[in-house]
């Protein structure tokens, strides 16, 4: 099968072997598949991560155990994990200490004709939705994970640091609770298109004090967190989106000072995440910088990779 | 009057002017004072203090408009907040963004003949409760702020990193909840000074991966943030007691990955902390390595800057 593969260099391969499911997992046909900046981290680097790239996708279910499955258009969560531990058992399978990740960690990614995941991870997505639409569900649940994490009330300042694919969703998320948000970025375009969602936004480098209650680092850069902890209120809320290889240097005596509570923000529920999808309340259209072919996989890295482009999405 | 002043250098003097209490302040004649790290930072250049010194302290109600509190015996809380911003408006009294602190920032110290405090800040000790006990009311508050922040439960394993002063009033707090506690530090003294309180302790150097839900950086140190990260479970809680003037370097994907909370922790309630002490549930009689006349204060400093050292006390 076709498939786009990392293992020190990106390569768009015509026969690579087909997975093959386990019981439990489902075989699936991708349709569709974004570029996200943990896949531009990978050819960095990033967790030393060798295989199949891609975990943002829509695809159709070929083969599964379950006949609910056949033939359902399906988005997946990414983490695989065993169900025994005592993390799966807690209810925290997607911190399962011997998890594997589509495409980041241990598990074939999406990019390719053929993938595998476990039924329990497939969410059916709703006819109305479009597939490049749908693409954007697995990072827009990673946003939604915030709710989950953080109390965010109407009325509350949150200010949003960022103005990437993951702040434009946080953004959207944030002010679907009816709190006050402002979305800060070095990008006029990316800003401008956040203001026809009427969010507030502010170029990064005018941004003052703000008291915020919630400040959400989407920076993808070391200097988020040092500006968060300069913009958050005493006994406010930071939480870090941002991952990145770089150590980076910190006076956390302001945290202690202030009583600031940091939450680190990983994947989050799907439900929310088609629903708002689905119903519109969250849009993505607009951030679909190009769509390509399978073929011009490599291209489509290429535009990804440039500061000026939002989304990518690649059509198998 | 009798003042231990620092103004770049710790100098004894006997001749400094007497405070004069605003209207409702209460004028104190301090009993005891308490050195803490805090003094020992501020004499390092931290908080570019100068004046009197001292905040951990009980004393007795000279003047006051308040009736009730006079020659009463008094612990006090630290920070004087102007009780009109939005900050206090807001219940965050210790957080006032025009706040002055007791010996700390912009009001002055207790290690003096006479103090002033608000009325609303003094806590009276309970007759039973020694002055050398009483002097522990203030760190011992700012071990139970972490109670307010955290949930911490019966059967949570609690890791307490740092076995000075701090360290070892926190692990008796985190003990008195029934959470598993484990005490880490670097001093065979000190530890076994918390065995005898039935608390588990491990040298540090031979601390493992331990999946603990909450870990305490009592460290002091740059180095307690980096090993809290190692030491606590995905979604578990990091509480950072630490301040220092130093920056670190550190990569905070940790963080995300495993969705990390931090929680900046400083100053506590009194009614818990004068609670524990009259009942005897938090023991501090041990911890005091010395207590000396306010004529020795300047060697009370040079005692209290040793590493081996644990409280020291000033009697005035």
């Amino acid at each position: 099968m076709r498939a786009l593969v990392f293992d020190g260099s990106l390569r768009l391969v015509s026969d690579y072997p087909e997975p093959r499911r386990k019981p439990g997992e489902s075989l699936i046909r991708p349709k569709a598949a974004g570029i996200c900046n943990t896949d531009l981290e990978i050819i960095d680097g990033y967790m030393g991560y060798s295989g199949v790239l891609g975990h943002e996708f829509v695809g159709v279910v070929v083969e599964s155990d379950q006949a609910s499955l056949k033939n359902k258009r399906v988005v997946g969560e990414i983490n695989l994990s065993c169900g025994r531990c005592d993390l799966c058992n807690a209810g925290m399978r997607t911190h399962c200490s011997s998890r594997t990740v589509l495409g980041i960690m241990g598990h074939p990614g999406v990019m390719a004709d053929l993938c595998t995941l476990p039924d329990s991870n497939l969410h059916e997505v709703p006819e109305n939705l479009s597939d490049e639409a749908a693409v954007f569900c697995e990072p827009l649940a990673a946003a939604f994970e915030i709710l989950v994490q953080v109390p965010v009330e109407p009325g509350h300042r949150v200010i949003v640091l960022g103005d990437g694919k993951l702040g434009l969703l946080v953004a959207q998320v944030m002010k679907s609770t009816g709190a006050d948000v402002l979305l800060a970025g070095h990008s006029r375009e990316k800003l401008s298109l956040a203001r026809d969602w009427s969010i507030l936004t502010v170029l990064t480098d005018s941004l003052r004090t703000e008291a915020a209650d919630v400040v959400v680092d989407c920076t993808g850069s070391t200097k988020g967190f040092e500006m968060a902890l300069e913009l958050v209120r005493p006994r406010g809320v930071i939480v870090v989106k941002t991952t990145t290889a770089d150590k980076f240097s910190i006076n956390l005596a302001p945290l202690v000072i202030n009583e600031i509570t940091v939450v680190g923000s990983r994947c989050g529920p799907f439900e929310p995440a088609l629903k708002a999808l689905a119903d519109g309340s969250v849009r993505v259209a607009e951030m679909i910088t190009k769509v390509f072919p399978m073929e011009q996989a490599l291209e489509a890295f290429d535009v990804a990779s440039r500061p000026e482009t939002l989304k990518v999405i690649i059509r198998m």
